[in-house]
């Protein structure tokens, strides 16, 4: 096999596991290749990378040493895909009745969303995280794509508990905005204590779900290490909770003149 | 910039973004490079590709034409796939009071729910879906996976109404193993007519809530095309819709005896 097909199969296998350690002889013995000229390889595919803002690719060295591809957006990127979002949800056709705005299309899209997740795991690669935890459902599939891109396990958390879920933590809490009682839950089996949470969710107002989410964390003597949300709204001011980041400030829906205001959160315009 | 650094960007770009047209335009400026040679970086690609069945790669010819990457797996690597999901639902340890198996870090393990989202792409793609449809919540990251191999919408249908799914159409069916009314609900907005919708889902017993799917989905006068689950159970033998495909049979959970018998679906072991 020339150079230029194993940059394709090593790019391949690289990218689409994204932040799994895979050993040299696992290349070397697929590509039927030395280790020496994998080595020249993935350090051509690191420079390429590195030079046009692809994510990086880093080598663990010793025995159970390997290469692994990390997924990180550029901020050029990061603006293009927040304006993106804005855009689509700028579109005055999503007015619901009482001012609420329809974007769970926005919120399944897998193309955008996979693109979202690693925005998030751009933001939040400092964080470290162990598993990243969300409330059931719509922001299941950025969650998800954030997981992903971190290659850590993915905990929903449940607004009902089900039998197929076993033993589980049940907590009221109170939903800021609308001052209800609402419940969650999540299976005692889902989160191992010391655990380091990255909460991400789709939609904040008050923060009501994302104090439950970590309260709820608490309850299992795991840690929240960051919360990122898609979109924010710039009203109320005061959240419930600090240290958040979100992707969009939703500013206003204006149900009579049918206009939705939206911008990038101020990090992504300054990025 | 080489050949080898260009396989590398054009493999990325191709493979991070599944049956998505690419322009060879936008690789020629990207890379700096006239479209010819781009055309046989890419011939090299598909050759690769396909020796190694890595997945297709496809290239439109016209002024609206270009290039893009479709997921498939080969049968050896599907075969291994569905046994990884087996090994994992055989774990005795997942067995809950009452005969239930917990398996929700299984359906939400990124990496493992990536590479079957590629196996139902693979199984499915003679049937074309235009949408993968789902029930909240435990399928959804089974579901995405999917549309994104497939690069199409993913649309949730509810339990419950929420207000910021807008004008939605509700219906009552009858769960099929425990014979209770249940509820499914589907915004206006999120299914055309005449969609091709394929229906993913988690867990299959007697197949009510893929009936519902199935009747709901006819009610926005769209079509199924296809219904894949990840696992079902092998009793009861009939179920309430016909020409599903499962990736993984439930044959028995022994309480008494601690012991879980799953089998890959016979056109798996066929394959």
């Amino acid at each position: 096999m020339r150079r230029s097909e194993r940059m394709a199969v090593i790019t391949k296998k690289l990218t689409s596991n994204p932040n799994q350690l895979i050993s040299l002889s696992d290349f070397s013995d697929t590509l039927d290749a030395a280790k020496s000229t994998i080595s020249e390889d993935l350090a051509i595919i690191r420079h390429v990378f590195g030079s046009l803002d692809l994510g990086r690719i880093e080598t663990v060295a010793g025995a159970a040493g390997g290469v692994r591809y990390v997924p990180s957006m550029s901020d050029a990127d990061i603006v293009t895909t927040v304006q993106q979002v804005c855009e689509e949800l700028s579109d005055p056709n999503r007015i619901l009745p009482g001012g609420f705005l329809y974007m769970s299309d926005i919120t399944s899209d897998p193309s955008l969303m996979s693109k979202v997740g690693v925005v998030f795991a751009t933001r939040f690669a400092h964080t470290n995280p162990d598993v990243v935890v969300t409330l059931e459902t719509r922001g299941i599939p950025i969650a998800l794509m954030t997981a992903r891109a971190f290659n850590v396990p993915l905990v929903i958390v449940r607004r009902v508990s089900r039998v197929t879920e076993g033993t589980v933590v049940t907590m009221n809490y109170v939903s800021g905005s609308a001052k209800r009682i609402e419940t969650m839950s999540l299976s005692r089996r889902a989160l191992e204590p010391q655990t380091r949470v990255l909460v991400i969710d789709d939609f904040m107002k008050a923060g009501g779900s994302a104090r439950g989410l970590v309260d709820l964390v608490a309850e299992f003597r795991a840690e929240v290490v960051g919360i990122g949300v898609l979109v924010e709204t710039l009203e109320p001011a005061h959240k419930l909770v600090r240290n958040y980041e979100s992707l969009v400030v939703l500013e206003k829906v204006d149900e009579e003149n049918r206009q939705v205001i939206v911008r990038p959160s101020s990090w992504v315009s300054s990025s």
